[in-house]
């Protein structure tokens, strides 16, 4: 799997990083998932091999600007590249009436459906739904913000198979197009035998689980969400210091509070960001490196500091590798 | 007076030029106009001397996203930098309505008001009306397009008052605190006479006036609102060709269209902008030397294709000098 940071700061866009967003895949697939749309996604997306025909889903964690402002222009260059797939798009159901007014006011025409699926019916009273796509199961988790605001945890599907070569060659089943259609789950004649392919299939590895949440300040709210999850992306708007000047009214976690939770949970991997523009990226503090001595503070396990553009790979042993693909210029 | 444009793409950004937008002020005032607010109008601002906290006047052109999907979030980033100053917005009607919606769905919280003009009330049945702002008399004026268009004429005020020393030594009045007195126009009483300021000014240098057009497929359109003026910013979308091609429907101009207006009108300067994303910068057709060619074979004047970044300066004598603020990296 893999993560594409479009945009890991806060509230308003610096010289160095613009406002949420974040690109999902699987490797080697063309078709990927957008969690949040902050103003000027569509630029990002411009220096990266993404490309707007094949997005699949476009995910909303909350109507905040920095995580939605960025959607009408990206409806629109989709439109204008002359996309006819629906795209389906997960969000607060206030985010399908700022799309009906853009619709309304700016002459936005589309040419592609969208299939909007209101979040809340997704976490609402009758049970919570998953969101099945061709590469994902997708479910979400309400969190705790100002606003109504949402996790989304995204479950691999179609893990490979792998035939259990010892009992075919046990029962003396030969190699060849038999053992590629059971490999496929096919039933078949054999020898006077009913061979069903499912009785062949080693147990399927565990499937790789993320969880990309939005701003919250309640990382507890997460520990179903989490559980069996390889990697969290989770906002530190702040280090405790200045989430003390600030207040808790912003609703935004600091560095320690999901640095604690990460170690409570045991959670592999804990991705931070949306850091507020206060912090530069220098030694003087604040700075970037006072968000990431505060969380190691408290956190063992794998972490890392999101920056626009950082590729992470996490892989089928469930390591995680960094690099990057700012542009140069 | 200064231009520097913030973006000179038509529909869709590339990663050359943003969707439009165009920084007006008078050389060394910090205060300044906004000419169409396109998705990312804010961050290219990052990297301009210009301040949200200084924008006296946003004008938006006409409804379509790629002028005006900047809007909420430079609203929304001049919150945040604390300010407090009214801000006029003149724009056409809808755009109320816009940010009517963001405030109201995704809690757009503005810190400062928003004195709101509709620019169909400038232009309406009751006869034109103007706005005057410290630095500027701003007239509006319809254009020709698939949605209501406007063009905004920018005729500078103020203009510096200049003794006549030739008369003032003539009537033996002597240099000193008197002449600057007369300079601001005071009334005094000198050797038994009375003395008006005004008496000794001589006659106003002619005011400088730009004209800033949106989207629109008739120059003629613009008549009446570059009388006088010194220099036009144009849409030139396509060229001839690829004009045809297109078809009239998408209601823009070519450059041959607004190079024989300008050369009929006798215009000064012409600045052409909202290029095609098709046109690339490189010497294969289609590129933007093809727009610049086409342009000259029917217009003679000062004639400049706008690039993002590009600082015009037009001085007193009205002649037009261009540099580049465009960021190294």
């Amino acid at each position: 799997m893999e993560l594409l940071f479009l945009g890991t700061s806060s509230g308003t866009p610096t010289k160095a990083r613009n406002v949420s967003a974040l690109a999902l895949r699987r490797a080697g697939s063309k078709s990927w998932c957008l969690i949040d749309c902050g103003e000027g996604t569509q630029h990002q997306i411009l220096h990266t091999p993404l490309s707007l025909a094949q997005l699949d889903t476009l995910l909303i964690t909350h109507v905040h600007g920095d995580h939605c402002y960025g959607l009408p222009g990206l409806l629109a260059s989709a439109a204008l590249s002359g996309r006819k797939q629906p795209l389906r798009i997960i969000a607060p159901a206030a985010i399908r009436s700022l799309i009906d007014c853009y619709q309304q006011l700016t002459e936005l025409r589309l040419t592609y459906a969208i299939d909007f699926i209101a979040v809340e019916e997704l976490v609402g009273t009758n049970g919570a739904q998953q969101i099945i796509t061709p590469e994902f199961a997708i479910d979400a988790f309400p969190l705790s913000h100002r606003v109504p605001s949402y996790a989304y945890r995204f479950s691999e599907r179609q893990l490979e198979g792998k035939l259990d070569i010892d009992k075919l060659r046990a029962e003396d089943i030969p190699p060849g197009p038999m053992w590629h259609q059971l490999l496929k789950g096919a039933v078949l004649n054999f020898n006077g035998r009913q061979l069903n392919g499912h009785d062949y299939l080693l147990a399927p590895r565990q499937p790789r689980a993320v969880v990309i949440a939005g701003d919250n300040d309640e990382p507890s709210c997460l520990s179903e969400a989490v559980a069996g999850a390889s990697l969290l992306v989770h906002e530190a708007t702040f280090t405790v210091d200045i989430h003390h000047k600030v207040g808790p009214a912003a609703g935004h976690s600091d560095a320690a509070r999901v640095a604690r939770f990460a170690a409570g949970q045991q959670l592999p991997h804990l991705v931070l960001s949306h850091f507020s523009a206060r912090y530069g990226y220098g030694s003087r503090s604040p700075c970037i490196a006072d968000i990431e001595q505060e969380a190691r503070q408290y956190y063992a396990g794998s972490l890392w500091l999101a920056n626009d553009f950082d590729l992470l790979h996490l892989d089928k042993q469930l390591q995680l590798s960094v690099s990057s693909l700012r542009p140069s210029s």
